[in-house]
């Protein structure tokens, strides 16, 4: 997705091999009109899959999601990384590590909002390990939902995650693909090597 | 906003005299369409107002946040509630205490993103003791932004909250505003009682 590359280029900072900040537009700070696009552009590749309801993960997962939500007008569902005082009866949850953070939390989903009926599309903001996404591959399990794919906003590909999703049969489908942080430069993937 | 109370009392859920559960539309699962309506809402009460940014909690403020700033076409930042390993630096912080959850949560933004410049829309989920409105205004009050307004999506009008924001001199607008949960029952207030 060219508007999105271009942005990651002119706003994202290589703060090492590893890390690619997008706060300006994506985790912290949101570019709307952007999220838009992005969300027509997940709406579009999944257009055909029947898809009924989209899961995704607190906070930066959330924008993109919404956007997407309304271009197929399906309901979105978050996935919660803390205990909410409200949101205690009948949970479907996934333990998720985070190799950024160092840590492990618990993500919870009210299994009164994912059923057997929904086939889902699971969006998240960066895919780099998976382990997010597989939580939420999880949680869709059981449910016993159907998953349509995965919608990445930016994938980090020189890392396992879209791998390990396709390796459970799942398509995956990330908007921008970085092969490479080296040398404080953002270099993207070969369009040929789109999972899908 | 009739289509949002109208929302409220078909599945909001009245668990108490002051709490009501409204997580099949707004802070669990998301309504995409009624999300914009709510965005376009806030965009017509704050029209004239010159906004640049709009200024959210994650995470169930993002949603009626983004639609926000897609109808003025302004950027949105949401403070963290946790401190994120790519959030470190240049951070303006305030403690926000929370009466459902009885804890204290330092929120932070990036100073990157607010400063003297910027003429800002406060946007929330709920509006009830105001202690994350108001730590809000204290983080604008600390980047030197102007405030045009506070939006909220549900005000519980039987607490404090919006009282003491118009105390500080800042227009609240709420898009529903609920005079009680007495017996189980949504009572909305009279339109004539909106804080403006």
């Amino acid at each position: 997705m060219r508007s999105l590359q271009e942005k990651i280029i002119n706003e994202g900072r290589v703060l090492s091999s590893q890390v690619l900040k997008v706060d300006s537009f994506l985790n912290h700070q949101i570019d709307p009109q952007l999220m838009k696009e992005i969300g027509e552009e997940f709406a579009q590749l999944f257009a055909g899959e029947k898809v009924t309801k989209i899961l995704t993960l607190e906070s930066s997962g959330i924008a993109p999601s919404v956007m997407a939500g309304l271009a197929l007008n399906v309901p979105v569902v978050f996935a919660r990384k803390r205990q909410s005082l409200t949101l205690t009866e009948n949970l479907l949850t996934a333990e998720v590590y985070s190799f950024t953070k160092k840590e492990t939390n618990r993500i919870a989903v009210s299994a009164s909002f994912i059923t057997g009926e929904d086939r889902l599309l699971i969006i998240d903001d960066f895919l780099a390990n998976g382990q997010a996404a597989l939580g939420l591959l999880d949680i869709a399990d059981q449910a016993g939902a159907s998953v349509a794919g995965v919608g990445i906003v930016i994938e980090k590909a020189f890392q396992d995650g879209a791998q390990l999703i396709s390796e459970r049969g799942v398509r995956v489908e990330s908007l921008a693909r970085i092969q490479s942080l080296e040398n404080g430069k953002v270099t993207f993937a070969a369009k040929e090597g789109v999972t899908s």
